[in-house]
């Protein structure tokens, strides 16, 4: 059986320039994988609107499923909505139940405060969304189709995350195992890996130098859906890497 | 006069599982920005060939740069050269002058470490390709077309970089001034910063929200290749911010 797959957009000029590190793809990744839906490709893409209409209909086809972050605030340069609701050819107009609860929000506040236009376009959304709850500052994202609009920044990203995980149709999870060693070098292990990897064609197996105060190594990280393949050609790297006089450690350098 | 774009390849099933938080984006973007190549868009693709060479090809045909990080090791699944021959056709093979640095470097280590197949690897290129210097670990990068072929580890790839800047052909410098308030709600300020970047539309202005402990605000970004807009652009900004009764600090929060 093979596992659904993912792709997640990163909606924003602050990325593209520098000015902000991301800090979304590693979470995302790192929880899809946990529920068995791989992460396939991220594209990191700007505020402009052919660009993100194109890319979001070019990756929903591609892959099951697709998560942006990024560009649902209210202001000018907040565009993701509209651009997905111009992706699928339907109108961008007030979500009912997304306005009401912006709508008591802000007249919940102490003073009031006012649900102005700039307000009103993040209750704004392609018709038919169902929406993504966000616990942490109430404008929610939402799903249309096999899109996931999801906010940038981390905490309310997560938050609505966590909210959505239980919804996905999710697959065999992917299971990791790692082992590393202090003194070794890539180029000594490279055709022994090789040819371990070639015994397992189904796992991914990874070699990952690292460089550290206390010395410098590789770890090498075994991947895939068999637990029992995983832990088999963990077995076999382990020995491997013992033999040419290597101290193996299990699990990734700290 | 327009200036030339940049597309960022990240290759790496390391960066697309969660395991490794990229460091690369941010230092080639903010790099580029200075000098006048803007990044337009980044992609992480996994080491899968058919997904790099698709990929590679795509990206060299749109963007006036290409640069990838990662994949160009010694081990079974640094596939990045490869991949690259066969994006431009051509035949992947031994590069003479990478092949005589890396002897060279191999047969100098106390003991001489043996130039194995595995090594050799790094020192196999695509036809024709230019390299680029690798000052911490000898083992090169290279140039083929518009597509610049970079280590993924960070402090190599940096290096590989900074000796490849000076070769590139930049455009205007993009200037970048920032103010921001403690306490300032975007949703206050959206429908006039709207107005403001209507009246420069060859600017970049953008909304950023902050959390810190010591208060939230949010960060406004002017963005553009002449200094003169940019500053117009951010003294209006800082005056209608003003007039709202919020405090404008200069620069980025802390």
């Amino acid at each position: 059986m093979t596992n659904p797959t993912a792709c997640l957009l990163i909606i924003g000029n602050e990325v593209l320039s520098g000015r902000t590190q991301d800090a979304n793809l590693k979470f995302i990744a790192t929880r899809l994988g946990e529920i068995g839906i791989p992460l396939r490709e991220v594209r990191v893409i700007p505020d402009v609107p052919d660009t993100i209409i194109a890319t979001v209909n070019e990756v929903r086809a591609k892959f099951t499923y697709v998560f942006t972050t990024g560009g649902i605030g209210p202001t000018h340069d907040d565009i993701t909505a509209e651009c997905v609701a111009a992706a699928f050819g339907v109108p961008w107009e007030p979500h009912p139940e997304a306005w009401e609860r912006l709508a008591a929000h802000y007249a919940r506040q102490d003073p009031p405060a006012e649900f102005n236009a700039a307000r009103q376009r993040m209750a704004t959304m392609p018709r038919g969304a169902a929406l993504i709850d966000n616990p942490v500052s109430v404008a929610p994202g939402f799903i249309i189709g096999n899109v996931h609009v999801m906010a940038g920044v981390p905490r309310i990203m997560q938050a609505m995350f966590e909210g959505l995980a239980p919804r996905l149709a999710g697959g065999t999870p992917v299971q990791s195992r790692a082992v590393h060693a202090t003194g070794m070098l890539e180029g000594t292990i490279a055709e022994g890996l090789g040819a371990i990897q070639a015994r397992y064609p189904e796992l991914d197996i990874g070699s990952y130098p690292y460089y550290r105060p206390e010395g410098n190594g590789v770890a090498l990280v075994a991947k895939g859906t068999e637990p029992a393949r995983v832990e088999a050609a963990l077995g076999e790297i382990t020995t491997f890497i013992t033999e040419l006089g290597y101290v193996p450690v299990q699990g990734e350098p700290r």
